[in-house]
Formats: structure tokens, C-alpha cells, sequence
């Protein structure tokens, strides 16, 4: 078999990104390194990619060994490759990112493993560029909040509107005022009201709503008013 | 130094996807592919990435050496990495895209180097997977244009009504109709009519227009409606 002469050999790695949204606060999984160098410290789910795998078949299997979770949508955010990003060796790595809903995935996670959710405002500092690697997946996540009204790949099947307000005050890193946020998310008409209260929070307790998905659909589209087959875009 | 025990070292590349719009098409910028396999097919402007460099370094690095094109403004588009997409050995390769408007680089691209515009609909077939690069490249650029709403990267200074019609027409591989495109397009209000014409294409000549930036970025900040603080978005 023939092959590249003179060309330099390097390791490449996947990291993975989960965000999740607990219902009040968006969190970010983490786990402790296994090895050297920086063992014992917070690090994004990472590992090497093997000869007969592609990036996206890596994340997939790191993801799964170490933390247990299987069939999570990982969408590729952008690969990083500063010479000195890691110090053993020369890797460059490709991030990966993932948005879940937290109770839905519960079980996969617990015991065995032991990666652990991270308020992500309140997280711990992580091991070479994975703070970088952070940082551009909020980036996205606010122009995916931007573009897609409601982000019901994080939210469970009913929420409230209190849920829903905290989730966005934490992707924009900010707070609303409550009256105006009920009043822009109601007025989108995406939103159905359901018959019971969430009273957990509040002993006045507050209405569930669920996702008008049709009407989601189509707004998605009607926003794209400047394009005259929006279809051709979605493929 | 230590290293990582056991992992597999691969060779890592760049390949840039070039569009340029004339006046007239969306074009790619391609070349003849130098080496073994698969020498003198047609190809993205591609190499390896170098040991001290990174992924950026190198992109701007191959662009230059292939086109002479210096200072192209390149975006991370992907990373491509099926184990077999190179079939002499296993490289993944990271694609890079550029938005230029041809006229402005006519001089640096000419004469010594081979490189060759070719019409986006009508390009020849590229070698391994180039043409998934371009395709993706395509849907991101359709994504752009959705988003904002003029593409000025491509557009010279002034352009005509017609022109852009031709762009979007490229992008969208559709065509519209000519009275409808105009109407909406002078609708949004963020072209500034000249006093010339362009007489090049028509006995009767089109009116030549401006981008309005200043309202251009209103626009884009108002379509971001739900967001509260969309400079926050685009930091």
C-alpha cells in the first residue's frame, strides 16, 4: 500500500459537549479525567479516534463508555487545533454537542458512572481548551434559541412558563421581566395550555403548556419569508 | 516527553471551498489535483496540516500556495472523516469556505497559478468527497442567505437588481420572477438606489444600488425580536 511521504502523523480526539435543562437551570455534564496529565479534574467526555471509525461513530462511543448514555443526537460544533492546546502530544480534537432533556436520560446515567451535571453557570474550570470548547457551544445554543423559538429538544413534554423563562435567562445569561416574558412567549400562539398546574414551586402553582408543533413548523417557515422555497433550505 | 500510549496517529487536512459571484453565477474556485491518486482531477484547494500550525494557519497556508489568494476570510465548515474518504490512507480533513466577490481578487489569483472558476451549476465532478464539502458548503450558504438578507461578501460595491436576482437564483438553484424578486427586494428597504446604470446587459440598463449597512444591521438585530439583548448573540 502506498502512502503520503513526509507528512506528519497526529493524534486526533472527539470531545462531547451535553447540555441539559433540569427544569430550572441549564447543565452541563462533566467527568473527572483518568489520566495524566491533569488526572482528577473536570473534563468535557473525551477520547481518542480509532483507525476504523468516523468522528461522529468516536463521539458516539465515548459518549456512551463514559457515561452510559446511548442514542444522544450529537451535532459536530467545530474541531480546535492549537499546537499547544494539549501538552503531551499533538491532538487535535473535535467538539461535539448535544442538547437533552435531563429526566429522559435519568436512568442511563446514574450509578455506574460517574459523570455528574454542572449548574453550567456555576461550573468548575475544565482541563485545556474545554472552557473554549464551552463557550462556542453557548454561542450556537443562543442562535439556536434565536432561530427556533422554543428549544424542545432541552424542555420535557409539559412545561411552565417559569421553566421556560429560566431556561432562556440562562442561555443568554441575563434575567426578564416576568409579565413581559409571559407575554412574548404567549403571544408566538406556539404554546397550549393544558388543564393542570405544575404546584411544586409555588402554592398558586403554575399551568403546564405544551408545544404547538404544527404551528412551530410553520412559523419556522414563515420566517424564512424572504426565501420563496424554504423547503430547499431544510434538506 | 511523555506521550499517549497506543493511539492511533492519522494524517490531518484541509481542504477550502472558494465561492465567488461575478456579476453573473455563483462560481468555484478549483484546481488540478498535483499527486497520485486520482493527479490532474479536479479538487478543493487542499494539504496537510503542519506540525507548528493550526487548522486556520493551515487553511490560509494552502490557499495561498495553491491560488495565491492572501487575506480570504475562511470559516470552519466541518470536519470530514470517513475512513475511507482518502483512499491511500486514513486523513481526516477539515473544510474551509470563503465568500468573495471575483473582481476584487482578479490580480492575485491570475497568471502563475492554475487555479479555475468554474460555474457552481455547472462544475466538473470532484475527486474523494469534495463534493460533499461543496454541497454542505451550499446548505450553509443558503442558511446565511436566509439569515442575511443581502449577501454583501459576494456583491461588489454596487450591483443592480438583476445581479442579485442571479445570486439568489445560484443559491437557491430555482428561479423567481423577475417583477416579484424586485418588489420584495426594494421592500425591505435596505438598498440605496444610485443615479447610474449598468447598460452592459440591457439597451434600457438597470439602475445600479447600494447596500444601506446602517439599517442592514438594524434589520438584523430586529428580526432577532425574541431576544432581549441580541448583542449578547453576537459576541
Amino acid at each position: 500500500m502506498i502512502h503520503y511521504s513526509g507528512q506528519k502523523h497526529m493524534l486526533v480526539a472527539v470531545d462531547c459537549i451535553v447540555f441539559g435543562f433540569d427544569g430550572n437551570d441549564i447543565k452541563l455534564l462533566l467527568i473527572q479525567r483518568a489520566i495524566e496529565p491533569e488526572k482528577m479534574k473536570w473534563s468535557l467526555m473525551g477520547g481518542f479516534l480509532n483507525d476504523e471509525e468516523s468522528l461522529e461513530q468516536a463521539a458516539d462511543r465515548v459518549l456512551k463508555e463514559l457515561t452510559g448514555l446511548n442514542g444522544v443526537y450529537l451535532e459536530q460544533l467545530q474541531t480546535f487545533s492549537d499546537p499547544l492546546r494539549d501538552p503531551v502530544e499533538r491532538t487535535i480534537s473535535t467538539a461535539y454537542f448535544a442538547l437533552i432533556d435531563i429526566h429522559q436520560y435519568e436512568e442511563q446515567l446514574s450509578r455506574e458512572y460517574h459523570a455528574e451535571w454542572f449548574m453550567l453557570k456555576k461550573r468548575p474550570s475544565l482541563i485545556f481548551d474545554h472552557e473554549e470548547m464551552v463557550k462556542l457551544a453557548q454561542q450556537k445554543l443562543r442562535y439556536k434559541a434565536a432561530l427556533h423559538p422554543i428549544l424542545f429538544e432541552l424542555l420535557p413534554e409539559r412545561f411552565t412558563i417559569p421553566q421556560l423563562q429560566s431556561l432562556y435567562q440562562d442561555i443568554y445569561n441575563t434575567s426578564f421581566d416576568n409579565r413581559n416574558f409571559s407575554r412574548k412567549v404567549l403571544s408566538t400562539g406556539l404554546l397550549i395550555k393544558q388543564s393542570e398546574k405544575d404546584k411544586a414551586n409555588s402554592k398558586k402553582g403554575a399551568f403546564y403548556y405544551k408545544l404547538n408543533k404544527k404551528r412551530y413548523k410553520a412559523n419556522f417557515q414563515a420566517f424564512l419569508n424572504f426565501i420563496p422555497n424554504p423547503e430547499k433550505l431544510l434538506t
